[in-house]
């Protein structure tokens, strides 16, 4: 399955970046934008990030051979309805949303069915800056990126999404979509509502004074993702909120017992706590490298 | 006050730092090393962080112009025991312990009094790497050091080890010990634990599978603290325990407040939350920099 024009709707830094790695590396013959802010797409333009842009949705997606949905996950709906009419069946979509099922669930319930030209998708990379200018089309390089079709999904469909992927230097895994949004809640945005909660409680905490002048380097690489765009981090709590809600509590369960185990000054036992999350963490850095250093690239 | 002997004891990433970065800037004219294990100080040695080394306690003890105790919190007491019958009264005595009321306890538990030259300090500044082999010499350049001296303090005494510090390039502030205990644990033992349970917590959850071949670089420096040194961590927890828990008791509820905004999907509230982290946050990163830069560093 060839494509030739792919279009990008919503060119911020993921869409930016997929579609600023498509045209370096002449994947496709032509990478179009589509986006609410003119102004933002004459920028990708002149950034080199799409070969031209369109601001008449209907012609933009009658003419794509693949499109890629880069919006946040509560703008997936309203966008899904507007574009239904002029999809042709045969044009392949996809997205990059953080949380899977309710991104089938929103083309379920606009399309009445699960088209099987719609591949679902999940690239594991981002930054804490965001927007276009931030675009980078080495962001994918040995990322993972994660496809959680259906059995209404077309082999072919999922492979012409693998292979620009690919292209773009990324390690394709497959995944059910229910499996992607729990293994993401406690690796992502678990993480992510940890460190916005820390920053808040500092933030408030005036009697301490500025108490962010006594910091340095572990706690800004620690809340350097408390930075990401507050959109996006909304909409995915919404969207995968019973995971995240899981996770969360799992959490809070337990840091209740490492409470505990301060409080009663359990050294030998916080020092295996400690131990163990060294350990594992050490060993996680160790193999993941390894990992996506043995992925099939090609 | 002319420091001429240096005494390091306990001779690892932060001790290692300091005994290399005064020999380097020759801010004094010998840097002695001592610990428990010769073999670490004659590796000392060899990598030019050390003059030399004694294996005598009450010999390199008397002959110290200052005394630099780098060890974690839990060997302070037994140390101090051992050393006090050998110290002079004029050999300036300070430390980089990351708690301060409790080493100030036991100096005076150990002496009887608050020695007029015990002047404890603090750098902040760190790596998640420990040893001799990861000390360095510019570690503190451009980092605070927290001075936290008593009305005993001889004020000649905190100007000897401030000028050591600023020699290393550090930023030199002074507050009391517990308001440091206290902000440090907010800025500093709070986040490491968070991100030590984090992955405990992850780790422990094998019906997910290995999900940390999922994560990408925000999970990496989130939990980049979680591979610090254990015995240190457990020596903070319980020698810091009171301000550690009211702060982890602060976060939990925190977060608890979070989990009923996103079970009962309070997206205009999420997003004022992340917003105003995300700002905080921005801001800090750009305002700290900026102080760092003004510090009187002469």
């Amino acid at each position: 399955m060839k494509v030739n024009k792919v279009l990008v709707i919503g060119v911020g830094l993921i869409g930016g970046s997929f579609a600023k790695g498509l045209r370096k590396r002449q994947l496709v013959e032509e990478v179009v934008g589509f986006g609410f802010h003119p102004e933002k797409l004459q920028k990708a333009v002149e950034l080199g990030v799409l070969d031209r842009y369109e601001t008449h949705l209907p012609t933009a997606v009658a003419e794509a051979d693949l499109i890629m949905l880069a919006v946040p996950l509560g703008a997936m709906s309203s966008l899904l309805e507007e574009m239904n009419p002029y999809l042709r069946p045969e044009t392949i979509l996809t997205d990059a949303g953080s949380a899977k099922c309710s991104v089938i669930e929103a083309v379920k319930s606009v399309f009445g069915h699960l088209p099987s030209s719609f591949v679902a998708g999940h690239p594991i990379a981002g930054k804490e800056s965001s927007g276009v200018e931030a675009a980078d089309g080495n962001l994918f390089v040995k990322h993972r990126v994660i496809l959680t079709p259906t059995e209404e999904t077309d082999a072919k469909a999922i492979q012409a999404v693998k292979q620009l992927w690919q292209g773009l230097g990324a390690c394709v895994s497959e995944m059910s979509p229910a499996y992607h949004d729990e293994v993401l809640a406690a690796t992502s945005h678990l993480p992510h509502l940890l460190a916005f909660n820390l920053v808040d409680l500092l933030n408030e905490h005036e009697a301490l004074g500025n108490v962010f002048q006594y910091t340095a380097g572990g706690f800004r690489d620690f809340t350097r993702i408390a930075s990401s765009d507050a959109t996006m981090w909304r909409d995915i709590a919404v969207n995968n909120r019973e995971a995240i809600v899981k996770w969360l509590k799992n959490y809070r369960d337990s840091l209740d017992g490492m409470i505990e185990l301060v409080e009663d000054k359990r050294g030998d036992q916080l020092f295996e706590l400690f131990q163990a999350a060294k350990e594992a963490r050490d060993l996680h850095i160790v193999q993941r490298g390894k990992e996506l250093q043995d992925c099939d690239f090609e």
